[in-house]
């Protein structure tokens, strides 16, 4: 973040704030999008296509998801009845499998922001889909992430979190 | 992790992987909420009520969904429209708000489990509720916290996770 935010007057844009991140292929083995989120403690990573268009950003809780069969995924109950039968000792539904194919076929809202949105903007994004990081597309390609702790650590260091009340805007909502 | 899990054959319990996080009390002002989010970068924080009770757990893209004001989050394009004019130099939902004022008042299902539940009931609770994070409880207190990176980290280590094709279960589903 550049020295020139010393207060909540001056906008930020997504491009000033955001980082750089691990990514992976669709088609990469669904274990790495496993392995990165493990070792770099990452709450999601971003998924691209094989030309570096932007495919989906999961969720670490997602690919947690992946490694419980559906059918214990259906019946909550059911994880409890079998974990120590089963489910610890032959678990392996990451097993052989690409991103692509734990991926849902329907494409929801992608989690992304432009380069050019301000901070409030790139909340606004994360708040709705309950992502817990943000892809930055610059030109179509990714510029960056920022994740939730991010964009709160940026928010209070610019002066836009603070522990005094909600000032009413001095300004016209409408421009 | 203890050197035990040398294989899936070992069954983990949330309370041997568990870790140390920052809580924050219900009645605690909601920027020390986005503060410790934001300084230790983490994907969530465990809310408690003042007799160490579990209340709720905030995922950090929650926390950041209340520095938008409630009107501009129901109308995205007013973000949009609004950024540059009102939010990004008056926003300040969370000031002087308690965390208990930002919470809504019906309680969902909270992310936890038990300290005995295995790692593959923690996937299931996780996965179904989409939550970054899973509070392990302990005769009624915490014990601790799993994130999803760490249940995968665990789930990789311990071979729940490999490269190999889905085995079908050699026991019997039924116990």
């Amino acid at each position: 973040m550049r020295g020139r935010y010393s207060g909540p007057e001056v906008v930020v844009r997504a491009a000033e704030i955001d980082e750089e991140f691990p990514v992976v292929d669709i088609d990469s083995p669904a274990v790495d999008a496993a392995r990165m989120l493990g070792e770099h403690k990452l709450p999601g990573i971003v998924v691209l296509t094989a030309d570096g268009q932007l495919y989906a950003v999961l969720p670490a809780s997602q690919v947690v998801r992946f490694i419980v069969p559906s059918y214990m995924q259906e019946d909550p109950l059911l994880a409890r009845v079998l974990a120590e039968s089963v489910a610890d000792r032959a678990v392996e539904a990451l097993g052989g499998k690409t991103i692509r194919e734990l991926l849902p076929q329907h494409q929801r809202t992608l989690p992304a922001a432009d380069a050019d949105d301000t901070i409030i903007e790139v909340a606004t994004i994360m708040g709705r889909l309950r992502s817990p990081l943000i892809a930055v597309m610059k030109q179509g390609k990714l510029h960056g992430v920022i994740t939730a702790s991010r964009l709160l650590a940026v928010a209070l260091k610019c002066g836009l979190i603070d522990n005094k009340r909600f000032r009413a805007a001095s300004t016209s909502a409408a421009r």
